[in-house]
């Protein structure tokens, strides 16, 4: 079964605490999604990008199963851009700058095969754009959604709206503190679905996630990595893991174990994610590498 | 199986983010991690307090399997004192004043009876009396510590020294993280192992614990809990928990999956120690609770 994937495509600077510079990097929220989904599932991949984009990122993308034929390549646009700055052994970072570029007038439109797709991804862009990509859709299975505090902060309304149509709706650990106004993650999960979503994913980090379904819970361990090269797109192949997982496993119908056995897919791709700049750790991944990593992390995690 | 354990026990005043202070609270290490162990094995406790402690709190001891023989009352003494603050819905805490009173000359002397014990908890304290304990007690099968930020600090010397003679040693991760001088946990636990433990825990509080053993590592989630009324002592009850379990159930040696067990047991009983001031909560606890929140916790975090 194929994904519906709709995100961001950007290109990223980002400096680590070394000092360096590490530029014009694939980047971007769908980047990551449709690359880690596309390990257990074709997908349709849904994003704006500029004339500048590379030629070489585009053929990436069409050496695996990621249908391109919903990118919009923008005459004469640039690329969304993004510079972030990583500190302490990068365990967090801060936005230094962000062009928007040709995602400030982004109107998707859908490939007419693609609003048939039972499984739709929202990764993290703007709920408007997330929003319009949904009204395509002829009543999909499953629709799962990520955001950021910006989204929080700045389209609060379009972000609810959005929330009350989702069957899992996946956030980081400080943004649902944020966004639920409590330090307690365990109520903010538990709010989060008051909002809408029939299942909500928290996730934080090197602690792992945690799911809460309908009277249902779950604590995913983290995999255990001594070193982190680059976390950026951690949290979007968490995303794309766990929706390529459902695609692939749960044809039948979503039950909330399905979504724990995605949610350690996820993480394992995630943490192989974290081992490289740009998604090239997961370029060169084999399914072979990711089967012992997941064996290794059901060892850690079982009693 | 017998739990020889020594620590403090303390007089807590704790002043609540609500503006409420809660004084003379029984407290301290030992008194948490007493209590924890007495649910799976009688324990002989080493500790020392004043005059002023009240004969209420001695009375409780004596109602479960803890034995007081090595319990030393200063005649005109003033036992330990505590006072913190909670910050943010409990997350973070500051101590505003601490009198040590009695522990300044603590020596203590073990009853005969207790110097055979097995298995040996040195709950938080100096590591200096640590060590006095230890160097009493003939062949431990099992030496299990814990430690804290202050004595990483002002210690060191002693705390290396106890290291090199532990079995297991349980400290939390902001400690791990200070102690070892690396932000990744990972890293942390396996060289706190180079320094001597043969197994290490890292507590986390709301996300769980780490356990790295000899090419072992296992990841232990929380027990999620919505409302944590006073967190102090449960990592004490955590490292008593443990210890108890495993002499309860690993009489014959210790393997790496028996304190993984343990640990579960652990993080069980640390959860009910939130749910109250003092250890009012797991006083009134009974078996059957017990087994019930660890089966909740086996289905939270088993696929």
């Amino acid at each position: 079964m194929s994904v519906l994937l709709a995100g961001t495509i950007a290109i990223d600077n980002i400096l680590t605490p070394d000092g360096i510079h590490h530029e014009e990097l694939l980047g971007g929220s769908a980047t990551f999604a449709a690359i880690a989904a596309s390990f257990s599932s074709p997908v349709q991949l849904v994003a704006v990008v500029g004339e500048d984009f590379p030629r070489e990122h585009l053929d990436l993308f069409g050496r695996r199963r990621i249908d391109t034929r919903g990118l919009d390549i923008v005459p004469g646009g640039r690329t969304f851009r993004w510079t972030g700055e990583y500190h302490e052994d990068m365990n967090s970072r801060e936005t230094l700058e962000t062009h928007i570029n040709v995602l400030e007038n982004f109107h998707p439109t859908l490939v007419d095969e693609y609003r048939r797709s039972r499984i739709v991804v929202l990764a993290n862009m703007a709920p408007t754009d997330q929003l319009k990509v949904l009204d395509q859709c002829h009543e999909p299975a499953f629709v799962v959604a990520d955001s950021m505090d910006l989204w929080i902060n700045i389209a609060r309304d379009e972000l609810e709206m959005l929330l009350r149509r989702l069957d899992l709706f996946v956030i980081n650990d400080a943004e649902a503190r944020q966004f639920m106004e409590t330090s307690n993650l365990i109520t903010a999960g538990h709010r989060l679905r008051e909002h809408g979503p029939r299942n909500v994913v928290i996730k934080k980090g090197e602690h792992g996630a945690l799911v809460f379904g309908e009277d249902r819970f779950f604590s995913a361990g983290a995999y255990p990595l001594h070193t982190v090269i680059d976390p950026t797109g951690a949290g979007d192949t968490f995303l794309g893991g766990i929706a390529g997982h459902l695609a692939a496993n749960a044809a039948d119908g979503i039950a909330f174990g399905d979504i724990c056995r995605a949610v350690v897919h996820g993480t394992v791709l995630a943490s192989f994610n974290c081992e490289s700049f740009s998604a090239d750790r997961l370029l060169e991944l084999s399914d072979e590498e990711i089967s012992e990593r997941t064996e290794e992390f059901r060892r850690f995690t079982t009693l």
